[in-house]
């Protein structure tokens, strides 16, 4: 279940007709002038809210989407069945941004939580705070937590029992379980590097996502853990991360990985359980990591990796192969 | 148009007899007892700066320096015009530092800046300042910028108008452009990691240089981009740099570049514009990226790359090459 | 001479009968009744103190070793001489982790110091404190020392004379020579990456090393530098690190050694003197790197390297071979 998200403020709804003109789109008749929800990923979405399909990659979630408004390109738009009421853009993605800006209006901007006060302690149960914390409005943390010094916690985190938040973290848009550890000068919850590339002045997209952290996790020092654009960037239960790690928006991590110091995960990846990664490794953005796989350190994945596999190099490639080729 | 340097105080004038003896180098009558202005690079040189030559690399540079005053070594100054005041010395470099320091006394020192104060924040216009903000002496910021929490912007550094800086940033020794996100934790403007290794105690040789930043530049958090030694560190318009990226001495990068996260690029190098560069990839020191070039990630760069190109590998290669290779 | 470790409070002794029930082990008569000093690694280990021997990597240390009381397992005790008592385990790493953390009983705790204070400038002589300076109990630092802006240095830390330490730097569990650098954002004597993985929550085992410095050390912006877990983790003398460089837990490093950004040495590896890494390459754990080594920025290392060999590649290998092979 994926918790409700208390970061952004989200236009209750907007009807079809609006969305149709935001996007330079003519009104036709054949488009049902409906009220929408909300604007969500093929997974995610219900009837009422509306997606978007910009790569083959996704064809599989398409067909199973509840959503009943396709945000698509005129090559694709063949791949959604006619049942479907299509909005044909030539950049999706950009469409995209338009339509969560438009329902989230505050979420193009990024600035610090100027609501950020020092805590009153006595709110918190339990709760040890180092010099100079700084916490935002409606921070929950959970009893016997330990938050160090310098750290930043900006509105509505949550965060839950027995944590131990190093010094000189930051920590926005995050809901975080229990047992969880986050060192020294990690920041969590940043907006993602999202950006349509235009000369002059590239353009940001929003990003509404949050970061979940589940129970028994621990991140080590100087991490990046970047939030979500549309949907979460996710780290599983009993995760360990070690030093300078940089997760990148919208990642899913599995339960039980162990991810050494240095590695890289870029946007959109997802990896199953029991991932075991090396040092300085690298993974690709939208791949698919299976269940117990092993990625030797300094590997540079590039493809997805099927379950149970164990591979190395770069490209990476199956280790025995690789060590039999190279050493 | 380079602006003019704020943050080292340089001494008006030397007496080029005094630089002869700083170096060692015995005064001869072919000498002219001239009065130099300042040590620079030979392309920035003006006639009465004295520069230095200790690469064939800078031949060109070299024909086309204003400088009359050149430090080269015995083997090199055959290639310098007997136009020009040679000054030859054993370690080029090692004559560079002397002099800088000379010309810049207090250039060596690289503490924190002891001038710095809680801002006054009514001098500034329209500026949003976070808690535990602490400015140094003449720090200018234009309107519309926020500045987050615990974040230090020692003397003299010039912030642009509307820009975003996150929280627990370190800024010194900049210039910085209109429309700039700098990201949390990062550090801008520490002195390069320049030194001459010597048993027992290196050398450190002083940094003279700045960081300059374009508009509308992105920083992300936990970057490091070092100042100059004796040139600038440059980062164009446009250019949007992802979390974790090291950005080293003296290194130039062109208008609308791309940087993704965990990215290396060593000192003196040289971008052009429109390069894209995957994340954690390489690039070594002292070479010149052309225009609209593509490294993909994980690539580590050792030699220079033409206009147009897209390289991937270890070393970087034509990526149609490394694919055919390796995939 | 390794310095006194004044960071862990350790139990004078402990009856070997009390370690055998805590290892879950039968008391035979076999077994002398004695007392035991501490856990110690094979070399560091006297007779009175109980060590362990969990690979034959370490055979040789075996040989060598002062302790009457070897952990190990089924397997190996065979390598044990008989006239060592032997304590048969099946998992020779969690049983040192239980002995350790029943010698120091708060050493699995891992949080922020709650005993700092802000100094009291007067009792440092000649050291310049930055503002938001948090310093712990019993610090000791040298005099012509500088302390950045918001540095927390933590309890019973002993930093050296003319020592300049930057900006949002933390340091815990060292002790630092004299003419060293940490610059901005560096985290250092954080416990090290070191768990046992286990389903539903992972073993996290106490780390009880230091970090010890040398003198004339330069560690840039956002390292990590972590303390080791029963041994120390050493950097020595006039060793310069760029910035984003992690040392993982136990690393050994020499004199004279220069790492370039972005590198990372993974746990327990041990570099010699004369040592030069260029930027991003990575070292794997538990490996042993000669004198007057050179390797190639990029390059990953995982094995041993005989004293005076430059590497370059991935995995590492003769430069030349190389440079043949691929360039």
């Amino acid at each position: 279940m994926i918790p409700i998200n208390p970061f952004f403020k989200k236009r209750k709804k907007i009807l079809f007709y609006d969305i149709l003109k935001n996007l330079n789109i003519k009104y036709k008749k054949i488009y049902k002038n409906s009220v929408i929800n909300n604007i969500q990923t093929l997974d995610q979405a219900k009837n009422k809210d509306i997606t978007f399909f910009h790569s083959l990659k996704y064809k599989e979630l398409l067909n199973s989407t509840k959503s009943n408004y396709i945000i698509t390109t005129p090559m694709l738009s063949k791949h959604v069945p006619d049942t479907k009421t299509k909005l044909i853009v030539s950049n999706v993605l950009i469409s995209v941004a338009k339509i969560t800006t438009f329902f989230y209006p505050s979420s193009l901007n990024d600035e610090f939580d100027i609501n950020i006060i020092t805590p009153n302690k006595k709110k918190f149960k339990n709760v040890k705070f180092g010099s100079n914390v700084l916490l935002g409005k409606n921070v929950k943390i959970g009893k016997n937590s330990f938050i160090g010094h310098n750290t930043i916690i900006e509105s509505n985190v949550i965060i839950g029992i027995n944590c131990n938040i190093g010094s000189n973290v930051i920590i926005k848009k995050s809901i975080i379980g229990n047992n969880v550890f986050i060192l020294d000068g990690s920041v969590v919850g940043k907006k993602g590097f999202g950006f349509f590339p235009n000369k002059k002045q590239n353009i940001r997209y929003p990003h509404i996502g949050m970061v979940l952290i589940g129970n028994n996790v621990e991140i080590g020092c100087n991490n990046t853990i970047d939030r979500g654009s549309l949907s979460n960037t996710v780290i599983g239960n009993n995760c360990f991360l070690d030093n300078q790690v940089h997760i990148a928006h919208n990642v899913k991590i599995g339960d039980n990985c162990t991810i050494a110091g240095q590695v890289g995960i870029a946007g959109s990846s997802c990896l199953g359980n029991n991932v075991m990664i090396g040092g300085q490794a690298g993974i690709s953005g939208h791949l698919k990591i299976g269940n117990n796989v092993k990625i030797a350190g300094g590997s540079g994945v590039i493809k997805n990796i099927s379950d149970n596999s164990k591979v190395m190099g770069y490209p990476a490639k199956d280790i025995k192969i690789f060590i039999k080729e190279n050493i």
